[in-house]
């Protein structure tokens, strides 16, 4: 069977961005400049052109965005993102037979060919585009009549590559000529804080003002503004509903507890409530929905944990038993990885033929605290629930409320915490906390950046958390808490921080686990709040150049540069809009004094190779002049493991 | 919308092999072991099961092969490709609730725990199995109550983890749980042919056994046995039609042709008729189809050259002059570049509003062939016709005939040599032509094996044709011709040579240019085909060492080794089936001998770093006995440039 189309030219593939050949969005964030592109070719010697079309949900009827040649028959366009939600862009392209002619023309009339046949076809193509088109009409019979008349070839030749009659035949198309792309690919367009964000994380349990006391909404209010002047805009709590009594886990994550014991808030539900209640001690609702306000006053937005599991005394065991799995004896099945059991924890059953209720009930419990105010969630181990349930709830609740942000605590295997990003997770967990060598991290960071994943996965950099103490950290003391935050900083626009024991410098394991000893998890902290260290002093520095520079606030416009020593990694980030460049350099010995020599990518920088430039250390305040790619840094981790260098033309 | 399939839990995704997102089939040969692959994985610890299913046009039913886990979510099965043709496949995947039940008890039986509620879980899924399942619903039932009977919890951990039970357990799956991912990918399967195959061109009409004769397709079949003892199958004519009289080119493609010039025969047609005439010059189509058999009884086949073009005076241009473009002045196009002007040959007006018939009629042309015998053919310059026509007629005759082979001659940009391998191509000219340093050949060769391109370009290497003498070979002389069918051949399992030049070293240019002078394209030459030169010698030796060892009769087996010197690339060919190792050392340096150590990847091969292993060359007959991966080789361009070795275990 013949194609229905055989006239149609063009050939159009490659489309970017499209993630999983469009079985989901690529993400961007708003007024982000996107690059829309496609190969696109025709057979044979004859110009072509190709437009996009965008439609953003909202929008009824399709705007056009011609597209240029960049090279090798790759074509782009740039869209600016002006809206949040979902944009659909679909690519057209056609052979172009007014440029084919225009082109040919000049070239045979520079070569002192007689053009005058030539001419002929050129008033034929602009009378026939006068035929087939009503509004332009009057124009192109008039420019083939000039043709016509001009008796100098010289000025027949100039009309003819007038730009007015390109902007009108780009307009004239026969349909049967145009090849459409058969797939129309989706833009999510999330707000600019699902790129750029900077969190810490306490336990509200720990914020009281002395020992012995439970910690409240109240005591984290008195606490904001030292996280606000620390230059955090994202304030994150462990789970904060009322924690499981049956099978409560004791310090050090023992089976039994002691009266006293708190509990781990991840076990969650009991007596009191579950998903949708707080933990009495921590305060009400009202004192929560007051807390958030406080927040927002000094730019910083509460992010909630929520995890989707249940202690044994959760009200839903009752409520809900056939949401949960049974066993053969009658009792109810909890988390376990043979041979190890977590009886503290409850699983949902994904595979519960109620499964439409479970989600349903799920996504309310989001609903709830969305309704309460909160836009930031902290997904716990979404990857032990069911895929397709995130991507429906987090659809749902972003067709609604589109500033919603979703952070997936995955620390699993590539593919499903790939899987997930997809599934529309707002931010991703990362293998950063376990990356530590040049080589390590300049390979992440590539992986990330400049493969497909670049849209559908954005990362968050953790250099710990209440579960991972990494032993960098462990054997690296203070020194490696400034190079590790200094790194996840400038090395990913997204970073955060279980923040009083990173701080404070805190970093006795538990044993030969990768976690904290006397875990906070298990047991109420009293931390000396008004302590400000050497490690927290950096952490503000770092924050506060995050706000001022422009080029911090995107992950993905990483250049690493050539070092001469293993030990010191190097990258450029740039941000072309507001020519905001930087040069990272950051010494990974926490030992030892490192020097290199460091191979900038002027070209990169706009920067001739015998252009004198100034260089200003936003860390330390110095300023040195540089010439050249090569220059040497020395960097001493007792002072400071890193230069963040400006980099200015002098004029 | 909640989807309608909220109980699968397995997702599938990065499904190989696929071309396009399924829109063209990947190409292999028969009786290959082709990987179906994907990622495959699960939301928390359950174990998965998946299977692929393939169809053959021809069949009526899947088959299933299940699939087995390899590393990191990633899932393989093997298809052994049975018969020419499509085939279609399909994937599936389900948590595999029974394998999940039978680890996690054994876990907990080696730990020491109590089991007993664990084997009342698995006699209920077998039971639930038995109550879905008559075919084994016996069998079922009895385990079921054999694990209840036994006292003894090892006897019965042992029944539970038999292969007879995970066998029936593997085949029970509830269809609302499993995934079946949502398209179905499609593999063309070639004769060996399409992969294996070595080239000679010669223009028939210089087959005359003395001066001043027209050769004809008698003469060449006088020549037929030389072409075969020197280990060619494939010989191929340029086009074999009567040659334009009007505007006909002369010598060095001047503009005027004297009385006796022949003209090229890529200008087709004149009064004689066109592209299903034979030039009379040449024989009688009885003449051509017994040259095809004489041929064939050699193990040789005839390939044709299609050339969809026409000269001034070619039959269609009167008979369908709606397929050519017209001019003001009621002249017909001509071929043009502007400024250049190729005025003995008329393209195809591929937008003509009677396409339909340009195309019936065009892929009349092949069916006449095929007719006549003719299974192989080189098309010229397919990137000057639409895609769209190859893909539609290539589809057809194919579909009739999947023996034939279509091998597409652009030297063009990269999207559009691989748009044609898309469109049905079975082989495709390539740069190897160009690609003369290690560092290209390696890269280039990276590119044709380890990419998607894999799937659907089928690289020929020729290191000359009528239209391309590369400087490589202006200026290297014999040893350059030597050097690079060494490589032609051996880097991959498809190649071919403008033989007579080539084996007689012919290498003079025309000026500037990459191109033959006094070229064969427009006039006849008169070779002395007694002439057996040093280049004959060794393309004779190498083409039998390819016969000879399956590891050269497939390009995707490549794997480069490190040498020590830029001069000296070296890789290593495998083949698993027949065991048959070869590593094969080229020095680049057409005029000086030059040394390297190369690191043998002896893991590879199969082959322990103490473990001595013999060599041979199969170029020279030497036999060499080395341990460990590193040894020397020297290689002196005026005796030998090459050591195709041989490797073999000593036992």
């Amino acid at each position: 069977m013949i194609q229905s189309s055989g006239q149609k030219r063009v050939i159009i593939t490659n489309v970017s961005p499209r993630v999983e050949e469009g079985r989901f969005p690529a993400k961007v964030v708003v007024n982000e400049d996107v690059t829309l592109s496609a190969d696109i070719f025709s057979d044979g010697h004859d110009e072509i052109a190709a437009s996009a079309y965008i439609k953003h949900a909202d929008d009824t009827a399709w705007s056009e965005i011609p597209m240029t040649f960049v090279i090798n028959d790759h074509w782009e366009a740039i869209l600016k993102t002006g809206k949040l939600g979902f944009y659909d862009f679909k690519i057209e392209g056609w052979v172009d037979h007014y440029t084919t002619w225009k082109k040919g023309l000049k070239k045979k009339f520079d070569a002192g060919q007689d053009i005058a046949v030539e001419l002929l076809i050129g008033i034929e193509l602009l009378e026939e585009a006068a035929a087939h088109n009503v509004d332009d009409k009057a124009s192109l019979l008039s420019w083939a009549s000039q043709i016509k008349r001009l008796t100098d070839p010289k000025e027949a030749v100039a009309l003819a590559l007038s730009p007015d009659i390109a902007g009108v035949m780009y307009k004239h198309r026969h349909p049967e000529l145009v090849t459409q792309f058969p797939v129309t690919y989706r833009i999510e367009v999330e707000r600019l804080k699902a790129a750029f964000s900077t969190w810490y994380e306490l336990f509200p349990r720990s914020a009281a003002d002395g020992p012995g006391k439970h910690g409240t909404f109240k005591d984290v209010v008195r606490l904001l503004p030292r996280v606000a002047k620390m230059g955090f805009d994202v304030l994150y709590f462990p789970p904060i509903h009322p924690i499981g009594e049956k099978n409560r886990k004791g310090k050090n994550n023992s089976l039994t507890a002691g009266p006293d014991d708190p509990g781990s808030p991840w076990a969650i539900g009991n007596r009191l409530g579950g998903h949708k209640a707080i933990h009495p001690q921590l305060g009400t609702l009202k004192d929560f929905k007051s807390l958030i306000k406080e927040a927002e006053k000094l730019g910083v937005e509460i992010a909630m944990d929520i995890a989707y599991q249940c202690a044994p005394d959760h009200p839903y065991v009752k409520e809900h038993p056939q949401w949960f799995k049974w066993r053969p004896d009658g009792t109810v099945q909890y988390a376990e990885n043979p041979p190890k059991k977590y009886e503290d924890i409850l699983p949902f059953n994904f595979e519960t033929e109620d499964w439409e209720n479970l989600w349903q009930e799920l996504k309310s419990v989001i609903d709830y605290w969305v309704d309460a105010g909160i836009r930031v969630f902290r997904i716990d181990n979404p990857h032990t629930k069911a895929f397709g349930f995130w991507q429906w709830m987090i659809g749902e609740v972003r067709t609604k409320n589109p500033e919603v942000i979703f952070l997936a605590e995955a620390f699993t295997r590539p593919r499903i915490m790939e899987r997930l990003g997809k599934a529309g997770f707002n931010q991703s967990y990362s293998y950063f906390t376990w990356r530590n060598t040049k080589q390590e991290l300049e390979e992440y960071l590539t992986e990330l950046t400049k493969t497909e994943m670049r849209y559908f996965y954005r990362p968050n950099f953790w250099p710990n958390t209440p579960d991972i103490l990494p032993p960098a950290l462990t054997q690296g003391g203070d020194n490696a808490h400034i190079t590790r935050v200094i790194l996840a900083a400038t090395l990913s626009s997204n970073y955060g921080l279980y923040g009083p024991v990173y701080e404070f410098g805190i970093n006795a394991p538990h044993g030969a686990k990768e976690e904290y000893i006397d875990n906070e998890k298990y047991e109420i902290k009293n931390w000396d709040w008004n302590r400000y260290t050497r490690i927290g002093d950096i952490i503000t520095r770092v924050n506060r150049i995050r706000k001022q520079n422009p080029a911090l606030q995107t992950t993905w416009n990483i250049e690493f540069a050539t070092t001469s020593n293993e030990q010191i990694i190097c990258y450029v980030k740039t941000d072309k809009a507001t020519h905001n460049n930087l040069v990272i350099a950051v010494n990974l010995d926490v030992f030892n004094t490192q020097g290199a020599h460091v191979k900038i990518p002027l070209p990169k920088l706009g920067i001739g190779y015998d252009e004198p430039y100034q260089v200003t250390d936003l860390l330390s305040g110095s300023t040195y002049q540089w010439t050249g790619d090569y220059n040497y840094v020395e960097l001493n981790p007792y002072q400071m493991p890193a230069h963040i260098f400006k980099v200015e033309k002098i004029y």
